[in-house]
């Protein structure tokens, strides 16, 4: 017997709206489709069609100079639902990476389905990103209070890894949203990407601040150039939390949402209402107080990265990457869209036994042409076998 | 950063109707759950209730023994569907493991993937298991007979892997169906495992044999014993089989249908038609003649395993093990129901950044307490770190 991994079949891939390049035509999506030896289409982000349209041509370009065959490669614009939908329903598609909204993934996921033969359909849908204040000292508080606000606002917080809720105790959370204020002051704004992210961020900017119990902190469109991310903080506490569900999806842009606790077993059980994240960040100088906590058992519960006194908005992209994590975050918790996994959406095993040399494709073949490290009888080794 | 795998939460598993050990109470699903650190509780198979209710005495037993926490099995006994419902629409579960009929795993997957969160359905819905014979000799082709006629009708063809469908070349039919007849004739019946199985198995013997175009080869229910599994084969052209589509479902029971064909093109388009398997076997003494074709990239496009001169009834357990394979044979072709990566199914990665030694599992400390081979900055190791 002997077993390696093959292309589940072509795939779709839709473009993120919010990274033009890394998660888009020619981001880690398409790629991990061709690592796991598939050919790609890609269904592009109407709001970067022309720089779809422009990396496009430069993988066509690069196919026809490297000999690879023309039909691993494909782009298609289309501004309709019913585009994305027909791609997702056509037989000939296997497997379907999205990155986006968790409207229009849920959506395109029921489709996939709801096929006669379902399709494995991996989307990353966003992420409250929470983050957990646990230390006391001033000190320590307004240098955290700086390092997140960087992160809430960097790039106009259009990072599915931006921080969008942070715990602190109630004793001293006035003082830390008034450090975070400051830190806030000092940030750049940025235009978003485009009118649809500007327009969804403002309308659900006015749902949280408009929700019970919820204190505008900071937001002011007066002055305001045309889609710019404007800065913002809402506050409440963790009850308000628990019963506005509002308050649970993600804002997507510069806001965060200031939510103040007052013990740690409050703590967890509003972790575990919050559902599936990508990341959870544990601000903690003295780890020996929460590390028999219920909350420790619930940030991995909930996370697919569990972050010490850093922010999640930098994600590596090597053998330890996770970006992933249970639904909602993405649709399949086992899988990643990041990293050298990433490409395990896209494959399948197949298994060959009693096979002959010249049938069984080369990963397998005794000679071990490709000179790779194989697992023979247990034990790893580059070397032929026979 | 620092990655490893954890349980993606309690797992339902269905107990199968066949195989009432080694798929069931605690079969390959059970032990696979739990060495991915989940829970289980099991929905016994109503026809195997009390071999249920026994197994789990003495589950019950070895976890107090062992001191293990007594939350990691349950058994659950039910003649609904109802109750098989419930469990998997129940908000506490993360994954469901089943084996079974097309008909049952669908309405179960549709409800794991119509759920407010939908959770990973494993189904292993059986397989025609596809048997190509490319050699002519009268020699050889009466061996093969023999082989498969054990296939066919050990244990009353009670396996997921028994050969469903014998391709032979048209010009070797007859020699060959004469040959086959003459191995049945020796072979032992079985009474079958439990009335359901036995009746439906009737029923599809009547359904393939009232199709258009296929000759009723041996089948007599005269003098059969209660329950007695008789053996049958029908005969059919591979036209037939692409316009009839009740010949591309599986027979369960000591049933094969031979089906004749003229070329190797034409063999691929059949193969094609059929879907996905879990096995396709090839008898072929001179691969040379096949190894170019579009019949070999059909036979890897759609099953999980592929076998060179042999039967696909026997399983192996072990690292090259694949027990999957393209929808209908399964419900996602990237996992697999048997061998050493099995637990896959049942477990989620989390990546932790520059955690505290003590608040970090077991697997990823420094100190490696657990001994195990790990990958540091890329390399293998069972040293520990720092």
């Amino acid at each position: 017997l002997r077993k390696t991994h093959v292309g589940i079949g072509p795939v779709v891939i839709f473009g993120a709206s919010n990274f033009p390049l890394a998660y888009s035509t020619l981001g880690g999506d398409t790629v991990s489709a061709w690592v796991a030896g598939c050919p790609v289409i890609v269904k592009s982000h109407p709001m970067h069609a022309g720089t779809g349209e422009f990396v496009s041509r430069c993988i066509v370009e690069a196919i026809r100079k490297s000999g690879m065959p023309e039909g691993i490669f494909s782009n298609l614009n289309g501004k309709s639902f019913e585009v994305g939908e027909k791609l997702v329903r056509h037989p000939l598609f296997k497997a379907v990476g999205f990155t986006g909204s968790m409207k229009g993934g849920r959506s395109l996921y029921d489709l996939a389905s709801r096929r006669s033969e379902p399709i494995p359909f991996f989307a990353e849908m966003g992420s409250l990103n929470p983050v957990v204040l646990f230390d006391k000292s001033t000190d320590t508080l307004s240098k955290q209070a700086i390092l997140l606000a960087r992160a809430v606002t960097t790039d106009a917080g259009q990072f599915c890894t931006k921080p969008g809720v942070i715990f602190v105790n109630s004793n001293i959370s006035e003082f830390f949203v008034g450090e975070l204020e400051l830190a806030l002051s000092d940030s750049a704004t940025h235009t978003m990407l485009h009118e649809e992210l500007y327009m969804r961020y403002i309308k659900r900017l006015d749902e949280v601040n408009q929700t019970n119990g919820v204190r505008q902190r900071r937001f002011t469109k007066e002055g305001a150039l045309s889609l710019e991310g404007v800065i913002a903080i809402s506050q409440t506490t963790i009850n308000y939390l628990l019963t506005e569900e509002t308050l649970r999806y993600e804002v997507f842009g510069p806001h965060v949402l200031v939510v103040e606790y007052e013990g740690f077993n409050e703590l967890g059980i509003a972790l575990k209402q919050l559902g599936g994240q990508l990341t959870i960040s544990v601000f903690c100088n003295d780890s020996a107080q929460i590390e028999q906590s219920f909350f420790i058992q619930v940030a991995y519960d909930i996370a697919g990265r569990v972050i010490w006194n850093g922010v999640p908005t930098g994600v590596a992209v090597n053998l330890s990457s996770n970006h992933g994590g249970p639904y909602p975050a993405t649709t399949d918790s086992r899988f990643s869209s990041v990293g050298l996994d990433s490409w395990k959406r896209f494959a399948r095993f197949v298994t060959w036994q009693d096979t002959p040399q010249k049938i069984l494709p080369d990963a397998l073949r005794n000679k071990n042409p490709l000179g790779i490290v194989r697992k023979v009888n247990g034990k790893l080794t580059n070397l032929s076998w026979h």
